[in-house]
């Protein structure tokens, strides 16, 4: 099995109101879309097409101190400016998805209302299109407990399992394994993320050759329900 | 920027005292390594190789527990039977890396004693196999708090940089990037992750075409210092 990575070139800033997916459609093109295609889209030109975006009223920071408050549905840990808060959506997330980079000049940018559904709409206007199911993931960067640096997760899932289930598998010993569930759509976002780069401009990259299930998997797969949680 | 991951086929089982890297650069030949090629180890492969395997003594479960115990320096969490425990390398994981899935039948598997040191060993000696620097990830399989589902993380790194420190670098607006450390050798493992597969017995995988910064990081890099972290 062997996977290919392309970034994906050429896709300028984007503006509220955008056509996200004739954007994507374009950028696409000359990559020939075929099966085994997986497209990645940070969630950033989503929230902008989508008009997910705030104009900054008064003092930034004051500003931006509410918008997470008012985004955060709990707050899980604040140090000094950094708020750890859930968010709507159920993500744990730094600022509640909050976020100035590669915002325009006098704005911030929120996390899509809901990511499933903008990476269901992508990926029924793609499959008009190219004829061809081509699986959607919205990413975004997220930290972590424990270890340092952020990577790329998945908020957003269209047409692939987010979770793939091992239980009753057997490695090749015959035992059953014990790690049952992976978290492929993460592991895509942060493979998609290696040909992105933060300030490179390039907010989309398509993986080419993935053999793992397709379904009706979603971002909301990926959160953890509070009971299951031991950290919270 | 095209990223190419090719699963390395053709690795048997390994056992105390094989020669991993004679082994490696076996099953490396028909890729004819390249510069910008990053190699990408699963830990248990590399314990086997140096013997952190353990005979099962008396009950199973007894002794399991036993042993995760000794391996743990500090234990996080504890439900039922799942620990979550600092090992002393300073990772949190479950069962502070005492595993049991790809083990030997009446065995188990400890992670490498210096996952940092092992990756620098099979750099050192596929620089002088190849006469190029392939920079080695060993990978483990980790769970993190809110999220279901596990990714493959770096445990031990030789080569390149294993956070990229983009403090001071700008978005195309000219701001700040307020995300300044990417843990990309943690996104290089859950890449790697896509091809390998638990119960495919594909222990390692081959990145080619990465950009990233070369450097001398190590997988203690991706630790977040105790003082730093908000969840401890």
């Amino acid at each position: 099995m062997t996977l290919q990575i392309f970034a994906l070139t050429g896709i300028g800033p984007v503006h509220p109101g955008d056509d996200l997916t004739e954007i994507l459609t374009t950028a696409l093109q000359p990559l020939a879309p075929e099966g085994g295609d997986v497209l990645v889209v940070t969630h950033k030109i989503v929230s902008k097409a989508e008009g997910r975006v705030v104009a900054i009223e008064g003092d930034e920071e004051m500003f931006r101190r509410g918008l997470v408050e008012s985004e955060a549905v709990s707050v899980v840990r604040r140090r000094g400016d950094l708020i750890i808060a859930e968010t709507e959506h159920g993500f744990i997330c730094a600022n509640a998805g909050v976020d100035r980079s590669n915002a325009e000049p006098g704005t911030m940018i929120l996390l899509p209302e809901n990511p499933d559904r903008s990476a269901h709409q992508i990926r029924t206007r793609l499959d008009r299109s190219f004829g061809i199911d081509i699986p959607v993931i919205i990413s975004d960067t997220f930290g972590r407990p424990w270890r340092r640096g952020l990577t790329d997760i998945a908020i957003g899932v269209a047409g692939l399992e987010a979770v793939t289930d091992l239980r009753g598998t057997s490695d090749w010993a015959g035992r059953q394994l014990e790690v049952t569930e992976i978290a492929v759509a993460d592991e895509l976002a942060a493979a998609a993320d290696l040909v992105m780069g933060k300030a490179d401009g390039i907010p989309a990259a398509l993986i080419r050759g993935y053999q793992g299930p397709r379904g009706e998997g979603r971002g909301r797969d990926l959160v953890r329900p509070p009971e299951e949680d031991m950290f919270r």
